[in-house]
């Protein structure tokens, strides 16, 4: 079948229920969720070859399948979902169809570029760090994270399982807020009345991502209400990104260091490195990190009652050019992280929505919500669109 | 004469013309500023003891003489104004009677102190690198450092010429808008419709020094328009910080290092580090920092046209206490100025108004305006005040 934006690891189709709320509308799902018959193979060719084919399909899969939605394939994944930048050694990188000649963003690469190339309505993915959130700002997309232990996880692939969230994709506000329905969550709520604009992390981004992206704040506060200057952290990024790391690869490690081990897959740049750096997280750093994690969501949560959001850049820059080194990528990793750990840290809801253009390619403008606030974020994002 | 707050270096009454703008008016002046048939002090006795009284009466003094304010004395000011706390080894520290407990800032300490204390209706002082922000946030007043080369530094002790301004406290917004007209100053002008947030600045603050200048924030929106994110500077802010300490200390070195070999004054601690950095400073040094200075400016005047200014916090934290080390007040010193080096980068107007108390210490909200802007800044400093 044509896949002109690598987007498929596997293509099939699985009609959805006649009626329903999502009835008509095709997706496709990161090939970390299992599905029936079918061997999840999370974007690692031993990791495939070591694995039965699924006894069950994942429960939101089911969701999304009962709520009248087709599934026409499964998308690639950065290895183990352990990357934000959508390369692929074994596979290929997805063809991000908003920037050409720049990566999608990862680890739900394949999910945001079926997305983008049309291929389907909107597609499910998996965030942990920023594993929706980046591709969707990179490929102008709508994305979303949900909030940690709102949508069931049985049956997809744990990276780390105190930040894993599962999210979703969609080129347009109306379809982005639709697909909530599958999970319950509606795409209409009170309006926020408080906006905070977290300094900290706006000025993680670049000065032209800053300027490119006014505009959309401006829309936002007409909507909500002038924006108040707020620092998410009292303290560095840099150390809210270091307890962020040193808990998800103390997890990750406990989730996969048995398989690494027995298996000895074969990963590509960066992923191994990473791999390799999970392994070494002693028991003392990772228990300072966890209590360092509940202080910063007791901050955040403390910061966004009900009826507060923030608005932030999604990323610090537009997405990588390809072939870039791969200590450039890591740079760039590093940067985007301090942008992106406070929802992983705080468990919390995300959206990343198609902001502006810098140096020709998209850039997101991303709203931060309380727990479970995700109807407002849908809503907002619905507006936001109405209103352009 | 009664001086509870130890604001005077010395105390004596010249009256103003009878009638005229100011006319009713009292005011101080800082010991930089020369008047006819008095030693100028500027903060340190050896230079006192070396320095003949001044032949003539500084023309901003002259002005606002000659506008109607009746002037009752010079101000005690950090040793020839190369601080920024207040702090004193040879006079000692005005009191911040705002503050009790804490320093005043500097260097225009006592013409701070004076008007907090209400020993004057308003005072001069001078703002080479925050000399007048600093202590008015500290202070909890009305402040402002004026475009450079506005108003005419004759007879006024240089300390960097590339960067020394003049400026004036007062309590309230409206007698601070009034000292305007001494320097044809007017205090009206069409409002701003562009309200900038300077994000990277705002980063430099304390997360509870945004979280209570927020409210007013809010009012400042209500007023021009609802904020846009901008980041100042297109690097960090150190960089910032580095070009500006380096250009001022060669300059510094370059006006002052002939007296300083020849008279050997005695320099109180942290004043007599930094007298010695700035003869550090090599040629290549200064002229990479001019270079740096010159790209700074452009970059500023560029994101403040006419009728945009930008809101900032005055201060990354409340004014220091009294007493603390030398180590903590330069740590204090290097945090304030990534915030303030902007305008003396730029040679930029900026106003300090109260904005909020923050661990029972007043902490100012700052407006930076571009080149000439100075009624637009003292104009909505009064409508801000109308509003509160």
């Amino acid at each position: 079948m044509h896949d002109p934006a690598n987007a498929f690891a596997e293509r099939f189709t699985l009609p959805g229920a006649k009626t329903g709320p999502l009835a008509g509308l095709s997706f496709a799902a990161k090939d970390l969720f299992d599905v029936a018959g079918r061997v999840t193979g999370c974007g690692n060719p031993d990791w495939a070859r070591t694995h039965a084919p699924a006894a069950e399909t994942a429960p939101a899969v089911a969701a999304m399948l009962e709520a009248g939605a087709t599934l026409t394939g499964k998308t690639h994944t950065d290895e183990l979902a352990f990357s934000l930048l959508g390369i692929n050694a074994h596979y290929g990188t997805p063809v991000n169809a908003a920037a050409p000649g720049r990566v999608p963003g990862g680890s739900s690469s394949g999910s945001a570029a079926a997305v983008a190339a049309g291929s389907v309505d909107t597609a499910l993915g998996t965030d942990t760090g920023g594993s929706v959130r980046t591709p969707a700002s990179f490929c102008g997309l709508y994305g979303i994270r949900t909030t940690h232990g709102r949508i069931p996880l049985a049956g997809v692939m744990p990276l780390a399982p105190g930040f894993d969230t599962i999210g979703w994709f969609a080129r347009d506000a109306a379809t982005f807020g639709r697909v909530g329905a599958a999970f319950g969550i509606a795409c209409e709520a009170p309006l926020p009345d408080r906006l905070l604009l977290g300094v900290d992390v706006w000025a993680e981004a670049d000065a032209a991502v800053a300027e490119a992206l006014a505009p959309a704040v401006s829309r936002l506060q007409e909507i909500v209400a002038p924006a108040r200057p707020a620092r998410l952290a009292e303290c560095p990024l840099d150390d809210w990104f270091a307890a962020f790391r040193t808990c998800q690869m103390a997890e990750i490690w406990a989730v996969h260091g048995a398989w690494i081990a027995a298996a000895r897959p074969k990963f590509g740049p960066g992923v191994r490195e990473r791999f390799a750096a999970a392994a070494r997280i002693t028991a003392e750093e990772a228990a300072a990190a966890r209590q360092a994690k509940a202080e910063i969501r007791s901050r955040l949560t403390a910061l966004l009652p009900p009826g507060t959001v923030c608005v932030l850049p999604a990323s610090p820059a537009p997405a990588p050019l390809l072939n870039e080194s791969e200590a450039a990528l890591d740079r760039y990793r590093g940067r985007a992280m301090r942008i992106l750990c406070a929802a992983g840290l705080g468990g919390l809801p995300q959206i990343s929505i198609p902001g502006a253009t810098v140096s020709g390619a998209p850039i997101g403008l991303s709203l931060l919500g309380g727990p479970g606030s995700e109807e407002t974020l849908l809503a907002l994002a619905k507006l936001l669109e109405d209103r352009r």
